[in-house]
């Protein structure tokens, strides 16, 4: 085994690291091992000859694999042992970034993103000030203003902050809006305001829900509107009952940056409020997601508390850079450079051409899956955006008269086929079921390294893989 | 210049890296390019004769200084670009892991912990699902585990998450607590619940009152318990107002590691929740922090949606390993395993190593601090935790009768001395007022690699800096 072999070359332990046994060579030699292993595990995400997983259950990774113990101790172990830990822990994970793997949105594995996370993680210093975060504090600027022009905002307008996610930054949004409305909610609390209820498309993501229960509106006052079969909400339905334009855009985002598909988010210039989420279609490394304001000033005075310790406004730069009392943290991960270097490295036009292609994708799946017998559309028009949602009919079915009978086995399909898919590890993809709509499978492309064939191999291995049920 | 000579060597923009050009072979020489300029950093941040940080002002950054240039555009930089753009991002930036770092809690460069962070950069997952975290969701549930054990919960309790930061697991943890007396307020909101009050210490960090104002209880609803001298809560000024005992221990959470130092942190036992962030003094890389919740159950209950096209019930492993559901997250970036390789390599003796280095750390600064005229201690006791907070009187202070002129010029020697210290770039410290005590420098240590002549150092350099003021 290499890692062996070469690291026979070096001491054994964490302690051969620090600076009294030669540790700064010792400590690159350790790093550029794990370089290695990493290096290897990214040749092997690409690679189509390899699994997307190889599945164990919970329990037996927790009784352990072949030299590869989870258990934690009270003494150190080698560095040796280390660096085989760090490639079983690849070796027993998923390939998220292979191009047959279709189970979520956050997929791909951004060789650019990748150098930005390593960096990131090297600088290892936390974006709350600008005293401490200079260079990045100035790059968040940069990526936010960007971002506002994308949504057509004018150049006065628009306000934002990096958030930990898409479920943060919806939890911003509403935040906001309530902060807009009865400021004195933030002080007095909500006792101080009248019941509120938030109105949301009845296919809304669940964060708006979990949204409204942390922050007091309560779950059962979120008012689902009646979407049509696209999933769009009905005006009708909205009539005069909102509250504030929310437009929830975390996963679309990217489609800003193409010039074809764009048009499908007109109109999002008018939202209050827009979560935009680059680790999904724009393929960041997770997490990068962004939280845009149209009102200036709006984030700052709805979230700050003008702490002493940190925001100290006797420094000798324009504080104004100290941008943390915006957040609702304190301590923020630094998620603007990889995102930053992508830009750098495609610009808008690479990014441009990477969303195409992922709505080409979805086009294409929709396009064979039509064609075919076996399968069934869940909505048969063609993608609006990357994701397909479809039935498989196993033979046992085809002739089955729609009913009760049918609905209860076609349920069970896409399940049993995504055990089977896990256990061989050639492929994944999600399901779900909807409404009244049983199980069905729903493909997501966000992974520029999917190509037609891949989406091919998907349906063959579908009807391999379900052909008998 | 070692990056441009080497990096003839290969082709020059992002396409070059996908699989039509020898994308594998490109990938790897880039990767290993960027790993080059990272080691380099990593050196230099441990090397006391280079400075902290080469301090520009935000408009200098912004202009763009030699080559270097933070604007984005519509095309495509070459990939010599970007590693120059990521050599020069580094050395504009802060070197956090630097010895003579002292500004923040979340400091040092911990080897083990950055090649976690790198290997978790390359999985680039998401740890809501069994399904796509395998690995990952075991190492929390053990790791977990050990922190219940520190705290000394018995052996059938304890639950708890990682979160984005401790300001989110601060809200959590209230959260949770309104959750456990009120569980209407998820459903049917805070309109729902009688007015609620929150006590907390005058000294809590102000995560608390954001929590307060996110959650809807409002800042004002924040009753502040009178401290004594030490920062401790006066438990007659409590008395029996108290609804939950929350125990704050984010910071202090490493000093459960330390058998010397963990009677500081005794009756935490009988705490319901406990936030603690091994990015601060147990040296993680950011951000790295778990809120632990000691009735099980209690933490899925409260923030549980169940979205089906996550949380299908029906797949074919143990679903309650899905752990996703527990956090007000969706996405939820993996903050574990960084973790757990560190342990690994430590083990908790490690840790424990460490946790009392920092507080020598402390008590040798307060000791050197008390013998000399030129420095006041803020609070003349020996440090219990790992932060010491004095003034420095210049001379042309010293002979001054205490009274308002004098305060008013003691206000300003720490921002001065501090704007000197980061133009110089020798070394950071932070500052600030407190209540009645005009600005006092405050010396936190987390960070390994500082050194006793390295906290010599930081008074010396006081001192030059101060002298004339």
């Amino acid at each position: 085994m290499v890692i062996v072999k070469v690291f026979c070359r070096f001491k054994r332990s964490y302690d051969d690291l620090l600076p009294a046994k030669n540790g700064e060579e010792n400590t690159k030699q350790f790093l550029i091992e794990v370089v290695h292993i990493l290096l290897n595990y990214v040749s092997k995400s690409f690679d189509r000859n390899t699994k997307v997983l190889d599945f164990h259950y919970p329990h037996q990774l927790k009784d352990g694999l072949e030299g590869f113990s989870l258990e934690l101790s009270d003494n150190p172990e080698n560095l040796e042992q280390l660096l085989v830990d760090c490639r079983d822990t690849l070796k027993y994970g998923v390939k998220t970034g292979h191009p047959c793997f279709f189970n979520q949105l956050s997929t791909g594995l951004d060789v650019i993103g990748l150098a930005g996370e390593w960096l990131t993680a090297t600088a290892n210093t936390n974006i709350f000030t600008f005293e401490i975060s200079p260079v990045f504090i100035m790059m968040e600027e940069i990526l936010l203003k960007k971002m506002y022009e994308k949504i057509g905002w004018p150049s006065q307008e628009g306000d934002g902050i990096f958030s930990p996610g898409g479920s943060i930054s919806n939890l911003y949004s509403v935040l906001v809006a309530r902060y807009y409305r009865f400021p004195e909610a933030k002080t007095k609390g909500m006792a101080s305001v009248p019941r509120l209820v938030l109105f949301t498309s009845e296919h809304s993501h669940y964060s708006i829900r979990k949204a409204a229960a942390v922050l007091g509106i309560g779950t059962e006052n979120v008012i689902l509107v009646k979407c049509n079969e696209r999933g769009k909400m009905i005006p009708s339905e909205l009539e005069s009952k909102i509250m504030e334009t929310e437009m929830k855009a975390a996963w679309g985002g990217g489609l800003l940056m193409s010039r074809k598909h764009s048009v499908k988010l007109s109109g999002i210039e008018r939202a209050s409020s827009v979560t935009w989420n680059p680790h999904k279609l724009m393929g960041a490394p997770l997490q990068c997601s962004a939280i845009l304001v149209r009102e200036k000033g709006l984030l700052q005075l709805c979230n700050q508390l003008c702490a002493d310790y940190l925001f100290q406004p006797d420094k000798h730069y324009d504080v104004s850079y100290d941008t943390g009392d915006k957040a609702i943290q304190c301590g923020r991960h630094v998620d603007v450079f990889k995102f930053w270097l992508m830009w750098k490295a495609k610009g808008a036009e690479g990014f441009e051409v990477q969303v195409n292609k992922c709505l080409d994708n979805a086009e294409y799946l929709y396009n064979k899956l039509k064609q075919r017998v076996d399968f069934i559309l869940v909505f048969d028009g063609k993608p609006e955006h990357s994701n397909v949602c479809f039935w498989y009919i196993p033979p046992s079915l085809r002739e089955l008269p729609n009913g009760q009978e049918r609905s209860k086995r076609l349920h069970e399909v896409a399940p049993r086929i995504k055990a089977k898919m896990m256990e061989e590890g050639t492929t994944m993809i999600g399901y779900q079921p909807q409404g009244e709509n049983v199980n069905f499978f729903r493909c997501v492309f966000s992974n520029p390294a999917t190509s037609k064939a891949d989406v091919d191999f998907l349906i063959e291995e579908i009807v391999r893989l379900g052909n008998d049920l």
